[in-house]
């Protein structure tokens, strides 16, 4: 885990306003996404279903969103010192990226075993690349010393409400446009989308059900969400590499309140759920990204007849390692 | 060659009024597809790019414009014996779906080397696959019994004016979007999408210039609109395997006389581009759509500092078999 951020630096427990704020703070920094659908999905599903594409965000993913939130909230004197955060996702990227735009300097600490590609994301948006070994201590480790050289503050990949507004701004621009969406569904990692999503969705008139999706192999949020105790997993094992982070506290206490249900798919489904949306969809998405696809292709959750949100988290894939 | 339409089932030389007609005939049959751009591509080129995402058209290329504006402009009684034509691409699931959407028999002639899942998409719109050996002749022949035996209309994939007004309803709606576009690029093969763009590029206010993109290894558009003369290919060869047919004669002349220039991208160019638009974009172009891309990329084309419309033609891949 990240060293947990100070209630200060996180912010008070956010409301569809201080959502309605982080969009105001986003608005030209980052990607207005499109919404998709397919004829063909839809005849096959018996339902309306609409792709929030946040495969097509900057960065690749919705991580834009809480991480450019975060590093412009801060004040003038703290973002002055930088930001920091470690990462071996696409989090690493959007914190880079969000503090080149402010025009501070960003440290990721990524570790060893992390893909070439998301190293090289955060050095191509202007971020300073500290290495470190691969085990969650070193990564701490790396992380306070960069803290305690620099006074950078932490931008933690979800424990953090303001991170969690950010993340929010997906659901509010997708149900904004689509007032008629009966159930939203997002995938579940660490909680960031999907306490962000849920807030926004009991926030605004009107009911939508909101649905977690996670991988069986790291099925901590279905866990914790049915024990009502916050499980924190050893391994998770899964393709859906976004999502093997276990719940934020943060992230866990508004899911609590606020969510209708969490279901799970198997791996299987999810590739099969990728590869679905790629060839009938055009459109290039993540492990991550086809849970909640493979979650309603496979009869996990019955959608028919209803208009189904769906936000597509990523799109960063190594076209060179395809799973299928 | 498929045998030529009689002029009369092919109509006149069409205008921008025909293409507004066109569009008014696909209103709610075809998809209007969105228009996306890339910032870090926007950056890099010192320009702006507007990428017309026909890879989301139903059948998942332009080819549905072309066919359901020629099977939708088809008197009752002509309808009624119903359409043929012979592809070994995505023109024939355009008319497969085109004729099921209007609830008449379509027959698709299709070549025994033809790819599997372009046979099976004629299928699955519920066109009847007649098959044929490979070469020219026995496509022709496969045709021309089944046209006997019907009765049914060849809508040609290119050679035919309301197939040329439909594919131009792309540049409508994208140049209509966009009136500040300087430049119009598409790919050229049997040159009806060009051709249908051009029109619409000249007929509308401003000055747009149309520049059509084609793969070196099957320059017969570049060599025709140089000499002046048609020139027919004996084996064209590239990896752009919409692209591989010869301009079709009322398309040259459309081209003479409307398009500013052709030029020509080499093969590795054309597999790099494509993949550029996969990772930069997260949506999945098939290799006929990169060429436009590959032009700008590799500066064949000169865009700094202008508003640039890309008509992304196709999107359908075997992703089984990607080319890196």
């Amino acid at each position: 885990m990240i060293q947990p951020v100070t209630d200060k630096m996180s912010g008070a427990r956010p409301t569809l306003e201080t959502v309605r704020d982080a969009a105001r703070r986003l608005h030209g920094r980052i990607n207005q996404t499109p919404v998709l659908s397919s004829r063909s999905l839809d005849q096959q599903l018996g339902a309306r279903v609409l792709f929030k594409c946040e495969n097509f965000q900057r960065v690749g993913a919705f991580k834009a969103r809480g991480a450019t939130n975060a590093v412009f909230s801060l004040d003038e004197a703290t973002a002055g010192r930088g930001v920091a955060t470690h990462s071996s996702g696409n989090h690493g990227a959007a914190v880079a990226l969000a503090a080149a735009e402010r025009g501070i300097p960003a440290w990721v600490v990524v570790p060893e075993n992390a893909a070439r590609v998301k190293r090289d994301a955060v050095a191509r948006y202007g971020g300073q690349v500290v290495d470190c070994g691969a085990g969650m201590t070193q990564r701490e480790e790396g992380l306070a010393r960069v803290v305690a050289e620099t006074g950078a503050s932490v931008v933690h990949p979800y424990d953090d409400y303001r991170v969690i507004a950010g993340q929010g701004t997906a659901a509010l621009e997708l149900l904004e446009a689509h007032p008629e969406i009966d159930m939203l569904l997002t995938p579940v990692g660490g909680g960031g989308l999907l306490s962000g999503c849920a807030l926004v969705a009991r926030g605004l008139p009107g009911t939508v059900q909101v649905i977690g999706c996670e991988p069986a192999g790291a099925d901590d949020a279905q866990r914790s969400f049915v024990s009502g105790q916050r499980v924190i997993l050893d391994s998770p094992d899964t393709i859906a590499d976004g999502l093997r982070a276990s719940l934020g506290e943060r992230n866990f206490a508004l899911i609590r309140e606020l969510v209708d249900d969490i279901v799970t798919v198997e791996e299987a489904q999810i590739v099969d759920a990728m590869r679905v949306v790629w060839e009938r969809m055009k459109i290039i998405i993540e492990p991550s990204a086809a849970v909640p696809v493979a979650a309603i292709l496979n009869d996990v959750i019955d959608i028919r007849d209803l208009t189904v949100g769906i936000i597509l988290s990523g799109g960063n894939v190594d076209l060179q390692r395809l799973p299928w």
